[in-house]
């Protein structure tokens, strides 16, 4: 049987509001009576109900994660970074899988706010209306990652997408590549991949390369589609680089290419975006932007951290750094 | 400002004991009374305080996932399984990352138990004796997924580790090889690697081949461990198959063979176990033994919930299908 408040009173020999009192961390025990409960307390392993004190004090010290999908290729390095960080703030997460359906955005917030989690962590393509106001209403703290609102209403951390789509792109222009192809997906809003299109258009306007529409395929996200898609301008075209808008649309796109008999980086140079676990596995290795997921995770904890415990934060909004990963899949 | 459970007695015009009478599905309302409530309920956009709730019924619909790493090729497709599920049965999940630290998972245990979850997934390499205890004392339910204890006194949901390593043994041994090697861990325990050690072994000596220690090369998990693991072996050997005790290390065995100008298959036969995502991406797509991820997720979170709610379980340990999946890193 587990000791109860009453217990750890009786064995102290004060009364169950001093012990609620020192549980709490109300600074009007003297230090004396306050040793005698704290050895009570560990003499008789006695655990105070967090769920009867998360009503009192309105906290639970547990975060919701809303993200699209943990089984991606993606997702899983930032929840690691972030639950790493709720670890040692000790706070706990709950992970909930969207699959981007905004009715189920809708209901997991409306669970979270139910369970009184502390804040939110959300990532998702875009950021509708509908789950702006959601939020607002339910008055959940929330910290974006790896997701930005056109208004910059919410706290957030990212990558620049346009920039390192922009130097990827450029790098391939370096190479002496002048047909630059395009595979991704292109959804006309303020999407990471979008703005990746965008960071391509730039790097060829500013170098004076002509936007070939017959060199951009939009595709899916998964390495089918980027297969599927380069399937569909491979032919007809003298492609000499191809920027993709994900490591796993490059490895589709290899594989289509190697297929065809087309060798990587000898015949065409392909570079990706993301420096997915895989990408430094697959052959040949990958030449990518690398974005740091592992902190985009703990940054976007950390910040949530400072904001359910009112601590200033140093910035609104964090952009991280991306890098560029020389590997195998451009020429030297 | 939320409706509280005050404005909808007031509203239905009932007290506010039969308005809590219903919200507990208590049976002494009649349903005309019922029917008012609900209405009321409706209108004012009422949600009962969950929090509260849960500690009259000691429930709190969360389920802790306990795991090795989220950020590992293999455990997130099972998270989603299991996830999946939940959001069906309406319980959410509190994930906790261990990295295989019994501390990290004691510790995880008990605040899990603080925050009163109705039960626990657990999957990690083994169950040492401390956590087994540990379970008992706290009394949460508990099913084992990926993970057994020698005493089976958990239920669980598995896939026959020895068998199907076995197989996929048996199967590069009918492809006309007779120089097999093993590349993976050696736990000296009950752990899933070991058991594909022990199947391995099986099917040479079934066959009448000998267990030659100059083809065995012990390995971590990861396709670096793979890589290093095989470079030690390679060379004074005439290896013609290898069994690798996961995709991951088959990749990385590949990629040295590759580096040292050995094709697969056409001089070496490789076969992977998992069937992780990245497997049929990979150059050459990976003959492997799969293994229902997803599945092991879901059953695993099905019975658990089965188990907090007092029903029956069909059986305590389920043994779910693998299967052999011929793609291209073996001779056709």
């Amino acid at each position: 049987m587990a000791a109860s408040i009453k217990d750890v009173a009786k064995e102290a020999g004060v009364s169950i509001a001093t012990v609620s009192r020192v549980l709490n961390d109300i600074d009007v025990v003297n230090e004396e009576t306050k040793e005698k409960v704290l050895v009570a307390i560990k003499k008789l392993g006695y655990r105070p109900n967090i769920v009867a004190r998360s009503l009192k004090t309105q906290k639970t010290s547990t975060i919701g994660i809303i993200i699209p999908d943990i089984s991606s290729q993606f997702y899983p390095e930032i929840v690691r970074g972030a639950e790493d960080v709720a670890n040692i703030y000790d706070y706990n997460i709950i992970l909930c899988n969207t699959d981007l359906d905004i009715e189920k955005e809708m209901e997991y917030l409306k669970v979270l706010k139910e369970k009184m989690v502390d804040g939110v962590l959300y990532m998702s393509n875009s950021l509708q209306k509908d789950i702006i106001d959601l939020i607002r209403e339910l008055e959940i703290p929330t910290v974006l990652t790896e997701t930005i609102d056109e208004e910059k209403s919410f706290p957030s951390v990212t990558v620049d997408n346009l920039k390192a789509a922009y130097e990827a792109t450029k790098y391939l222009i370096e190479k002496g590549n002048k047909k630059i192809a395009y595979v991704g997906p292109n959804d006309n809003n303020v999407n990471a991949t979008s703005l990746r299109y965008k960071g391509y258009k730039k790097a060829l306007l500013e170098m004076n390369l002509e936007v070939d529409q017959s060199l951009i395929s939009f595709s899916g996200i998964k390495a089918k589609d980027g297969y599927a898609a380069m399937e569909k301008v491979i032919d007809n075209s003298s492609i000499d680089g191809i920027f993709c808008a994900s490591d796993e649309i490059a490895m589709g796109v290899i594989n289509l290419l190697r297929d065809k008999g087309i060798r990587v980086p000898e015949d065409i140079d392909v570079i990706g975006f993301d420096n997915i676990y895989s990408s430094s596995i697959f052959y040949p290795k990958l030449t990518t932007i690398s974005q740091p997921m592992y902190d985009m995770g703990s940054v976007g904890m950390r910040m949530l951290i400072k904001i359910i415990n009112k601590q200033p934060l140093g910035k609104e909004h964090y952009v991280l750094n991306h890098k560029l990963i020389e590997r195998d899949s451009c020429k030297k």
